[in-house]
């Protein structure tokens, strides 16, 4: 074996230059804050790719990095990608002047973390400041996620991040209490359970400022099922004011400023799918902390096609989570689900919103509103509000009583909805309609989360609100020859005709022994 | 302790379709194969940032990367960075058929080699292969650096990485024997043994198909200073015609594409100057097997301010290159050099070149001829050129007997250089100069090879053949009052000016308590 790298001297760099340069304005995003000097101007000047510089024009400065070009730029000059020029004031003015900056501080603990060291809290917020501030490249943060990857973090150091990363947005202050918050790992379709579970908190006397996201590969995320009835995209001050008066609100995470740090962090975790799970607790509890949850409960549903679907794992996370809780003054309960098949009947924006008001009705699909008090019940229980196993029995009174409705009205309304006549109905839904029916007799053994998501998108969900699948079974259903297995509703023809390739291509809907085959209605 | 990462279900990227584009160039280099698409059209699409994607137009095909922009492109369109525009045959084309591709297999084996899994030679060379065809990002190739470093190579994967390196540039065929090589690790000032070194075994009847490189942040590399004299950017062909004629060449490596990979590598290590030791071995022993060599010397410099400082690592490198080259077919031997202070009297192109000619001539700097002399030697003993024990006076007759000299003039003559007046003193250097004289005596205590260089790129070099500094004394010399210690050379007032002043700034040389200072002559 060999030994896993050579010691280096460590290199330092000595300059003494600055330089004044005639700006050239590359109308181009450059998608990071990068400069182009010329290369044999460069060479001269001792710069070379890589090299970070701090830019000055008037008043402003930044910290950039330099590529070279032979030919876009000349000697003496330049080049400033449109994210530059913009913070730079625009094009229109001055000289810019330039001065070579040493590597940051950063570098030396992202190394430290690849040689297996620990990392204090100082130094993990200096590595997300330095992220923040655009002061280390896509390679040297891909390097730090793989590092925390490999390594593993501990306890403090996960702790370290989550404060560092709350420290970079602003925080919220209801001054109330209890404040109550809930978040879902993810992957199941039709999941709602935020819209229902916030009324009936806030019914209770609570305080839940819930901010959720959009869909990035599902048909719909929370934001997007909130954004058929009213507003999602509140200033943080409206979003504060609200929950201070009503006791709840459902918006969308990206609008705000909350946890900034995040936002890059996942980028970068992107490419490989890497995750680390330190980084991965941190990102959600950041969120939970910046709205200053007192209270929270986590959904991690288990099972073939979400993100986890091995019960050792899935307990493991559950008990970080309470672990971390505690030690970032967050009480919390995690809820291991069963995240095989989808929640309600609709998937796509309208159609689950139109499960999401019948639940608050009194009726609506089971599986919601049993998920949906159960959650609510847990949160009723951590704070205080209702007894220890009194809690779901409250939050299903509240569905019943027709308290959360009312709340939940009360919450579109203070986000710029109408809500005078909203009911499950209400809601429009794709003009373009065509029913799936079975070919065959069965029991549904499996209904892919993954797999309907792909058919809803192909009708156009999330974009096109209305657009999206409704299930008429369950899985363990007992489905007929010629029954019903479910409608695709789209904007138009051709969306449902490219949604019906697509439910003929994969095996969404899986009987035991049955052929399914799909004839127009 | 968290644990390392929760497992995640593998997430497939379904696709269908293909989409026709009109292209739209942006005249601005992306530093990869990027291309921009509408945020709107790309989600209605399925289509997000980091996807991959085949492009089509005529017969051209290429894989790149996307990117999304709100104002950049419209929906429809597809935004063509120069890379991108010129490898679909130019702006002047037609419409772009843009095809989703799956994510390349190399992320599965950069993942395997992060959960700490030995990777196989296909595997890696599937990587290779991926990182030549641009199908990784740099966040991913970087994390692939830092699973190396932190899990470590074993020899299999250093042998199966030095060969998928080989397989992706050209090799050569000199057809004769015995093909010699000799490679330095770096970091000394003026050490240009391989331009003394490559006459005198071509001289002795050997093979020596060198490929240097030209300064990075040094005053000089090898190809720079032979290229005061000839050219060293030879098509791969005529390398090996004058190898098989005359012996030997010595040519800029990077003009040629042997180990085409390396230089990619090279680029992903850089940002956290991360050198995994696997990887540094076999970018090296690629280079080295590319050129067909079957004997290889390796100068490994150890000391204050070079690469290495540590003999037990330097040791620890010499073992591992002897054991690789058994395993690759080359028989090599590792030498452990004093690294501490420059080699030779000039620092910069051409008076290191007077230093190699004046060596060449019989006479010149002591240690620049010991060391070429035993690395010659060396390389003399194990082609079987010369009996163990016998290779030093052989090297050294070489260069007594004028038949070195009469060999590089050779070679420059075969390269298109003048050789007919060529002697050490008729190299042109800087018209300006300045003479550093020690203000109080003592004895030389340190040289610092960073520094001195520093001082020489601030006279101009490299870019300024002419320039840099002429040593008058070396380490451990008793230094009067009043004598000389090194002359600058430039080829402004203006640059001599600045380079004092970086004299001025750092402690260059240090003598035991004897205050330096500098006076204009």
């Amino acid at each position: 074996m060999v030994q896993s790298s050579y010691r280096k001297v460590k290199e330092e760099v000595f300059h003494l230059k600055r330089l004044t340069l005639k700006p050239k304005c590359l109308d181009v995003m450059a998608g990071g804050l990068v400069v182009v000097l010329n290369a044999v101007y460069a060479q001269q000047n001792d710069i070379y790719t890589g090299y970070r510089v701090i830019l000055r024009r008037n008043r402003r400065e930044l910290t950039a990095m330099v590529d070279l070009s032979n030919d876009l730029v000349k000697a003496g000059e330049i080049g400033l990608f449109e994210e530059v020029s913009k913070a730079l004031g625009g094009p229109a003015h001055g000289a810019v002047e330039l001065e070579l900056t040493s590597r940051p501080q950063s570098i030396e603990y992202i190394k430290a973390k690849l040689d297996g060291h620990t990392l204090s809290t100082p130094q993990i917020r200096t590595i997300i400041d330095d992220t923040m501030g655009n002061r280390l490249s896509e390679g040297e943060l891909a390097s730090f996620m793989t590092a925390c990857y490999i390594r593993g973090m501990n306890e403090d150091e996960v702790v370290g991040l989550t404060q560092s990363i709350v420290a970079t947005g602003e925080t919220l202050k209801i001054g109330k209490s209890p404040i109550l918050d809930k978040h879902c790992i993810g992957g199941v379709a039709g999941n709602r359970t935020s819209m229902v579970l916030v009324p009936i908190v806030a019914a209770a006397g609570c305080y839940i400022p819930k901010t959720s996201s959009r869909a990035i590969t599902s048909a719909a995320g929370t934001a997007d099922v909130m954004e058929t009835l009213c507003q999602v995209s509140l200033p943080i001050r409206d979003m504060e004011k609200q929950v201070r008066s009503i006791g709840g609100c459902i918006v969308w995470g990206g609008a705000i400023n909350l946890a900034a740090a995040d936002d890059k962090l996942i980028k970068v975790r992107n490419p490989l799918s890497l995750d680390p799970k330190g980084v991965l607790l941190s990102s959600i509890l950041a969120k939970k902390k910046s709205v200053g949850a007192q209270y929270c409960v986590i959904d991690i549903p288990v099972g073939r096609g979400v993100k986890l679907n091995d019960m050792t794992e899935a307990r493991s996370m559950a008990r970080d989570f309470i672990s971390l809780g505690k030690r970032l003054g967050i009480t919390i309960e995690s809820l291991i689900t069963n995240g095989e098949d989808p929640i309600g009947n609709g998937i796509g924006p309208s159609l689950e919103c139109r499960d999401v008001l019948a639940v608050l009705e009194g009726s609506g699909p089971h599986d919601l509103r049993d998920k949906s008090c159960q959650l609510a019940g847990t949160l009723l229980e951590l704070s205080g509000k209702a007894k220890k196993g009194a809690g779901y029995a409250i939050a299903a009174s509240m569905l019943d009583n027709g308290k959360a409705l009312a709340k939940f009205k009360q919450i579109v309304e203070w986000q710029g909805g109408d809500a005078r006549k909203l009911n499950s109905h209400s809601v429009p839904i794709g003009s373009c309609h065509h029913r799936i029916i079975a070919t065959r007799s069965g029991r549904v053994s499996h209904l892919d989360n993954k797999l309907l998501s792909r058919i809803a998108r192909a009708c156009g969900a999330p974009l096109d609100r209305g657009a999206g699948v409704y299930l008429h079974m369950e899985k363990g259903d007992m489905v007929k020859a010629g029954a019903p297995l479910m409608d695709l509703y789209a904007e138009s023809e051709g969306k449902l005709e490219v949604a019906l390739k697509v439910f003929n291509t994969y095996e969404a809907v899986e009987m035991e022994k049955v052929v399914l085959d799909s004839l127009r209605e």
